[in-house]
């Protein structure tokens, strides 16, 4: 049988062990790994590797512990604008959507934006009214109400602050974390496939756009390279334009998928103080899972490699 | 005297003599030399690449020639949805928007965003939310009504096609053109930038997004290898992040500007159907305007080079 991998995020941040109780651990490590059980059963069966990410992303949106879906945070108009992107690194395909309320699962509108529009990027009501055309799901915002981010909102106006990150439990305790959830593949056909998902910033104003949907940034794949999903404070890996350059210094300078990460993340991204991580993948199954932050959401799971579930660094 | 240069461009597309009036040929050939002017004097005084870059842009915004600014082409629901970027190579720090309306230069308030805000990409209302927190430059919608953009409208309407392209006469005369504008520039101090401003498609739906702000894809600069602005279909551009691939392959292949440019303009982005061009300028002030299509509005001029304008093959 011909190799498959998975591997998936759920945001970076300052995730200390002494800020987490034993049962929030628990919980987090619970969703991580039914998330990646969801896309592994797929590549598994010999499904294909974006069929597994969606899978994998719909887990994760559908949990309000992850700043995506469910659990996206509170806008400063005490809404929920979510950005999501998908690529298929089989024919460089991908669809992307930002600004978008009220729909549960953006990932799964990015890929119909892939697939059923000429289009690669859709934002905003625009992009809402596509997803109205193809009968796409929407949620109420009661679904959307999450207590514990509704008072982080409340906690950011107090102080006017607009907030990069989120926290699991307040901002009390200190943690600093940056939402998004991510999710990379190889399925047994050898193609790649990432994509990522996130309800951006607590107080956002100005319909700030973020790294998670813009291709090469937060999101990329590529059958010759690696396939890629960001997370972090945005703004610096746009600049960077951050999952394209791991593939670029595959392809152009013959780096290994490790080398490459390391170089992007705990160097480059370090010097103009970008703080966050990814997960990638690459063509022969190599699964790296590299951040320059305390912690990282994080588990992966291949047809050679048992189940591996990580937080804390 | 140090070394300086700047390039410009007013879309591509199957721009053919055949097609273009003795006339029309010199309104555009007039235009493109006036953004020249501007910018290059703002260099030849020792003034700073981004004001170039800048300057020269606002000229082809504020001429309905173009498609940016006021020459913007109407959405499918009668608007003008404008996209634009800039970006300066000295910091990697960069501003763009999309979706914004009734801003009279979309690049000064790209510039905005990178100077004023910790964000780097706005959209839609919230973009405009900001513009009118700065004072921004605002327009009614006469000032954006163009006659022959409105009539493109009508047409695409009848045929319900979503026109990637706008032309210069309507339609009937088979002419294809990118309607984007775009400039890049090196300073007497080393210093390299970009910008790229754009109203997108005729009769778009949906908050369609091109490559014009999105960094990386239509626009990107960098001291260390080059500046770029492109103009085409920007699925395709989007999809090959091919401002940054330019860069990427001087980077970490070595390849001179001429043979990066090359590779990405004429064989890759051809190879997946991607139609169009970018104008490029590297630290040492060389110079290339490639494109796949049968023309490009473009000119250049530096300290040491004539002034040079183009429109066909």
């Amino acid at each position: 049988m011909k190799k498959y991998g998975i591997a998936i995020h759920g945001g970076a941040g300052t995730i200390l062990k002494s800020l987490l109780t034993t049962e929030k651990e628990f919980e987090y490590k619970k969703a991580l790994e039914d998330a990646i059980h969801a896309g592994e059963t797929i590549l598994n069966k010999g499904g294909t590797s974006l069929d597994a990410v969606e899978k994998a992303i719909i887990c994760l949106e559908n949990n309000p512990l992850f700043n995506a879906g469910k659990g996206a945070v509170f806008t400063n108009k005490g809404k929920h604008e979510m950005d999501a992107c998908i690529m298929n690194g089989k024919d460089l395909t991908t669809g992307a959507v930002t600004g978008v309320s009220n729909i549960k699962n953006p990932i799964s509108l990015s890929r119909a934006v892939m697939e059923k529009t000429e289009h690669v990027f859709l934002s905003g009501e625009g992009a809402m009214d596509f997803a109205k055309s193809i009968n796409s799901n929407f949620e109420n915002d009661d679904y959307f109400f999450v207590q514990m981010r509704y008072d982080q909102l409340q906690k950011a106006k107090e102080t006017d602050s607009i907030i990069l990150d989120h926290t699991v439990d307040g901002f009390e305790n200190g943690e600093k974390k940056f939402g998004t959830v991510g999710a990379v593949a190889l399925d047994i056909h050898g193609n790649l496939a990432a994509g990522t998902s996130t309800g951006g910033m607590t107080n956002k104003k100005f319909g700030r756009v973020g790294d998670s949907p813009i291709v090469g940034a937060g999101t990329y794949a590529n059958n010759t390279t690696c396939a890629i999903s960001c997370t972090g404070n945005g703004e610096f890996f746009i600049r960077s334009i951050v999952a394209y350059d791991v593939s670029c210094l595959m392809e152009y300078k013959g780096l290994s998928l490790k080398e490459a990460c390391d170089i992007v993340v705990k160097d480059k991204l370090v010097k103009i103080g970008g703080e966050g991580g990814l997960v990638a993948i690459d063509s022969k199954g190599n699964i790296e899972l590299p951040f320059n932050t305390e912690g990282m959401y994080r588990a992966k799971k291949s047809s050679t490699e048992e189940l591996f579930i990580g937080i804390y660094k």
